[in-house]
């Protein structure tokens, strides 16, 4: 049977240092990293530099996805973690990114799709890491 | 100011036929027309076969992402459209996925991010199109 089953965390992050959101090869090499925390693999990225600033990035895993946009001034960076691996994994990686990028404050959400029973998601509100 | 706000909509398709999930071409020319079908316009994108079926990609707009996994043998296909470019812009795209693919079930959670006021993720769950 092939599950459908996927895990999708929605984190965001406050009150981080604005170099350190800013500084394109530090975010790129925070996601890429993550996968390895996670224990999975990536198939390929995209990231770019926005304007005026901030970085936005994409990457492909093996069973899902990760990204990130950054909005430096404003110590703010947005990630989606979303993997068929397991809520363990995607765990992993958000705990990950939190403690590389320090916020001062941090919130997510957990959501599980894929559910043939009843076709919904179910959502979480999490206290996380 | 500069406005860290942003709408991100999970869409889940189900009873979508298998062989146009499976269709590689298929998929990544949907994905990539959303982006026009939204009125915004897209960086690179990386999309890749999955086993044993199945296809994922993760395309990067100039103001967030979109991405796709599917599962031809059970008419499922998840996808995310995060954009700063308002709620109307990522409907528009949600709208052309659904007409596209014509699934016979559809659902979708919208999820508005990076309110500075409250440091909370806002959740709608939508009737959708």
């Amino acid at each position: 049977m092939i599950r459908t089953q996927g895990t999708h965390i929605l984190l965001e992050l406050w009150q981080v240092p604005e170099l350190s959101l800013s500084d394109f090869a530090f975010v790129k090499n925070t996601l890429i990293q993550a996968t390895t925390a996670s224990c999975t693999s990536y198939e390929g990225f995209k990231f770019s530099k926005c304007k005026p600033t901030g970085i936005s990035g994409v990457l492909l895993l093996k069973e899902g996805h990760l990204s990130v946009r950054t909005w430096p001034e404003r110590g703010y960076a947005s990630f989606d973690i979303y993997t068929c691996g397991g809520e363990v994994s995607a765990r992993k990686a958000m705990k990950y990114l939190v403690e590389t990028l320090k916020p001062g404050k941090h919130n997510a959400i957990t959501i599980e799709r894929g559910f043939e029973t009843n076709e919904a998601m179910q959502i979480k509100i999490n206290e996380v890491v």
